[in-house]
């Protein structure tokens, strides 16, 4: 296992900075689609990042099941988009998220192609009023704690700009 | 065009390192505010802000026409603080958002003077209830991402310590 | 007067890096706690880190009076976790926040024992729309660059990876 975690914001430019360092490899890019199309604001986002993507990009909708999607991804670079709105599926869905994380973890010590996670740093906000919310936002803090402390390299990403947190740029 | 970007959070200190950054060339400098006094909250910020800074200072008031701002500002080394605040104006008043950002880029393409453009980044918090809020965010962080590809530097400011993303410190 | 200061966002990883710092120097340690147990939630929090840590600490509980608790750990390596808490206690019980900020600073000046505070970065998310919340960011972005400018060091957290804004890492 070893794989490269991008954190940002939102519109960080985290996905662009992500495809840029899948691209560091030979084609053909598998792309891992955690995102649901439950509304017209998020078709709309989902449409804008698959235009952008090239031909050489197979696109892999996961909202749940990761194992299985990086199992189809094979021996492929392939980037995972994004982690937090997986764990929000999860959350939604009332899934075992301990059991989803170790699932995770299993499934990316096995792999042995190049593996870009993508994922968003909430936690500097004002603490939000809903608990649900502030459970998601301990969760997603756990989550991108625990997989920095495993990647390769971590980058921050900040106006499409990368900070690197460990390993190499 | 040779700008700086100055990113940062609420009360991290971005208005006081772009200033130190001003400072760094002749007087006088031009101070281009976009902040509108509509209560006595942004009133009280806005003095402090005019109380800090001295009389090498002329301030340019521009909630939206920020061309002919820096236009005015001329040879002098300018300061705009804050982009933020200045699309918060444009999208309350439903002004042309795309349209804005290209005459922004025209006018900043045309500057010779040292210019430092300060922004917020506000996409680091949960996703917010409010769909306003949360198109708002989309393009603040466009934005920020926009500007800083073309900037000559950018720095992010946290407890008033800047990080260099880019370019010079 | 040399004291670390360790801001992050919440669930950063900050409270463990922070014991690591203290970490390096010979125990006894003592943990100034400032959070209060006003719920279940809360009591899980603060139960989780008490567990985390072990023998070698002592921890006293400072809600509200810092200086005093900074007395008791005397010559100990001391961690004080965390200083927003400690804001939000003082704004919930109408304290005079100028007030309690002047006495932190000469109880920090004071000190020759290794410190080290914890504070949460608040002001990287959308405004608030709650004015109270507002003005709780003010103050806390307000009192991190205050500390930050009199700290030998300052570490930013993300996913558990420090960031050094100044000083030695």
């Amino acid at each position: 296992m070893s794989f490269t975690l991008v954190l940002g914001g939102a519109r960080s430019g985290k996905s662009r900075h992500a495809e840029a360092l899948i691209a560091r490899h030979p084609a053909p890019w598998a792309y891992i689609a955690t995102a649901e199309a439950w509304d017209d604001e998020m078709r709309a986002r989902i449409a804008e990042h698959r235009a952008r993507r090239g031909a050489e990009w197979t696109t892999i909708d996961a909202p749940l099941d990761l194992p299985a999607a990086l199992a189809e991804a094979g021996a492929r670079p392939v980037l995972v988009d994004c982690l937090t709105l997986w764990l929000t599926n999860l959350m939604l869905g009332e899934h075992d998220i301990a059991a989803a994380g170790a699932g995770l973890r299993a499934a990316l010590a096995g792999r042995a192609a190049p593996t870009v996670l993508v994922a968003n740093e909430v936690g500097l906000g004002i603490v939000p009023e809903n608990a649900l919310a502030r459970r998601f936002r301990d969760l997603a803090g756990g989550l991108n704690q625990d997989l920095a402390a495993r990647a390769a390299s971590v980058h921050f990403i900040a106006a499409g700009l990368p900070l690197v947190l460990k390993g190499e740029p």
